[in-house]
């Protein structure tokens, strides 16, 4: 059932756009939802998307506003008066105009306020607007149900009356008392389930879950999807009401954490995409390749100073195997970091240090054990003599507890002293595993050698 | 305000249940939220989790039950008589229920089912059961509200009151006609605008989203979050009603997908979490190991065979930049990958094959020269020859741009076949590449250098 944007469908547009073709164009988006046509709008050129949202009524296009892309709106929003955009962002819900409006320079997002023709939502969205990123108050928005306790059911369905029609969605009705603060919830199916001359005080639910308005979004997140939550409301420090979360704000959250974590473990330092320039993508990923490659400019300082062994002509061989060396450093500590990074973001990792140390040598030992077997048989196929074969065991066994042990506790340690443990996963863990693991080799292989 | 297991906590219910003070037991749990106490269960030994379940009312259990991480329920089921696991069960919604019983053997489910004490809800269950994992079937619940289009709204509110009570959470009204075909939808909100003799007909909402019962999970996730639908019923082929699906279970989908994306990328075969057992957390990450080490077995045969340059005085320090030349294309096959991987994910990879590896050759290009630079640098410091510095830093250039060719097409080749794109993430990206990557090396510095 999703829509699919073809090229059938945009070049038909396309026509349609250079041919003016006004009603033909509204037709066409008539049954359309926003996100689709988002994604259309996505696609085509700057000149043709203007013309689209220019065309449109603003009921639409508001809510089309909020679907696009980030950079697709950006463009756009450069394109309208500040006029313009109090006309669209008046008829979204608050907190997606706060969005919008918090994406504008400062100058523009005073004038576009003051353009705003309803005082109220104007000072809601101006209030959102002070929150601090990532948080609660952030994530908000101020279209709620409210009641009071004192009210009785049959008033109550009357005010909700008035109230739903500026809520799109009636997720929870909250009950405050006099002074607005949070005492307890509702729903709509209890007020329809109760008699109509009951107040309201008598049949509503005190058990609340609510969160305080400085809270991170990310915290907000767990605890909604914790307890199954499809919105939670949100007070200040004296438990007045101020606004609620609804679910589909966690739902992009959850998203954009995932994204996050998923590109610092492969070396990409910011939020890029496969349809960003070449300028941006080189900028994402050049600085993981510059840190590693300075890893591996110490690798080659540290296998200089090992360099006689080349010249023996029994043990030269060590060095074919430093690539492999450092192929399972990198991965046993982006594998033990992957766990940890994982695990703290789930609120397992419990216990004791030293049990988690213990565990991880238990896993690094068997890894290694099995892995060494490998080795052996292999360099025994090649001709390799055994003390040979059992230097390599030995160091790459030293070298996967190493990793194994930096994998765990640098993430741990960054955590801890409220660093994102994410940053120790990928490049910064492989690259510093292969300089350590390089070292430990060779280092090992001398000994046991005696070379 | 989310609830922290403390060890204070923990000592103190098992000095509860040491004891047996029941009373003392069911007051500690009183206020609990049911995700709370599974977290508790979690940490505590088995018996005593047992001891709790068979302590607490079902209603409450059959609810913790299912917040409870999968190991943990799997050993209380099997301490549970059919009997017993009936009555848990007989509690839940449909979609909670048929999860649990698709956990058990096939004996024991055929025995629960039959436990059960309303034949509806066993039914229901059955239905459940018969779909295939990971389809909109086996996601969706039976619990819906449910109008005729012929009803009045009086009427309608009427039977609402009835249907409501077996539905915790009504998210939206959903109108059929004689045959049970979806046609419409409706909220609490409009049904309670409306006036009380007018026809569900004239009120309802003929604009309705539904999945078919054999979508794919993963895309029921995208409609859903794409549209911030937060219930979307789902239909069989003849559009008859047959469900729904809440945001909340599209939110664990969500999670799930991209921890398994995760996983995959950071060398992880199955779902390995820090507080599994050594034995699982070896499983875990073994496998990709082992694929690595063949991998970096395959490039010690490749140096092998140019061993020779290591006679040549002025060239075997070119063996020093193994595993330079290895990071580095396992760094630029990972970022093209990751890239690829997300893309595909969100549907933004469009356009031709040809834009996108002219893109990607652009990408290297300049990421390349940029690495040359301080290599070239790097070596003249060393006090390398400039043919020497020349060598690498053409071969590297060549690995780099080879390297994300293998990264960009080979997930969008698994993409096209229909296999999971994610595979090629992580350590097959990284062995494969190391691989090339050597190879490439060597011919290319063999050739520039004339050895």
């Amino acid at each position: 059932m999703a829509f699919d944007v073809t090229n059938d469908f945009l070049e038909n547009l396309t026509e349609l756009i250079a041919t003016t073709n006004n009603l033909a164009i509204n037709e066409l988006f008539e049954d359309l939802h926003y996100a689709d046509i988002a994604e259309v709008l996505d696609e085509l050129d700057f000149d043709e998307s203007i013309y689209i949202i220019k065309l449109l009524d603003s009921e639409k296009t508001s809510e089309i506003l909020t679907e696009l892309d980030g950079d697709t709106r950006e463009k756009i929003l450069k394109n309208l008066s500040a006029k313009e955009i109090a006309r669209e962002v008046g008829e979204m819900d608050t907190d997606d105009a706060a969005d919008i409006i918090g994406e504008l320079s400062e100058e523009r997002q005073r004038r576009v306020i003051s353009a705003l023709k309803d005082d109220e939502h104007a000072a809601d969205i101006k209030e959102l607007l002070s929150y601090n990123d990532n948080s609660a108050g952030a994530l908000m928005g101020k279209e709620l149900v409210k009641v009071y306790e004192t009210w009785t059911v049959a008033g109550c369905m009357r005010r909700i009356r008035a109230q739903a029609k500026e809520v799109s969605r009636v997720h929870s009705i909250y009950v405050v008392d006099k002074q607005n603060k949070l005492i307890g919830r509702l729903s709509l199916k209890d007020l329809i389930v109760a008699k109509n001359d009951q107040k309201i005080s008598e049949i509503y639910i005190d058990k609340v879950d609510s969160v305080n308005v400085n809270e991170d979004d990310e915290e907000v997140a767990k605890i909604m999807s914790k307890y199954d939550l499809e919105a939670i409301p949100v007070v200040d420090d004296n438990n007045v009401l101020l606004g609620r979360i609804t679910i589909d704000d966690i739902v992009d959250v959850l998203k954009e954490e995932a994204d996050k974590d998923y590109q610092l473990a492969n070396g990409l330092t910011q939020d890029v995409e496969a349809d960003d320039t070449v300028y941006e993508l080189v900028k994402g990923r050049l600085p993981w390749l510059i840190l590693g490659l300075f890893g591996s400019l110490g690798a080659v300082i540290i296998m200089q100073n090992f360099q006689t062994i080349m010249d023996n002509p029994e043990y030269k061989a060590l060095f074919f195997f430093t690539p492999l060396i450092a192929a399972v450093a990198g991965n046993v500590g982006v594998q033990s970091s992957a766990i940890i990074v994982q695990g703290l973001a789930n609120d397992i990792i419990k216990g004791s240090l030293w049990s988690r140390l213990l565990k991880e040598i238990s896993i690094s030992l068997i890894n290694g054990l099995l892995l060494s077997i490998i080795i052996i048989a292999f360099t025994k196929i090649l001709g390799f003599p055994i003390s040979f074969s059992l230097a390599i065991s030995i160091s790459l066994m030293s070298v996967i507890i190493i990793a194994s042990l930096i994998g765990t506790f640098v993430p741990i340690i960054l955590d801890k002293r409220g660093i994102d443990p994410a940053l120790a996963t990928g490049p910064f863990i492989t690259t510093s595993n292969d300089i350590f693991g390089i070292l430990i080799y060779f280092s090992i292989a001398k000994l046991i050698l005696g070379i």
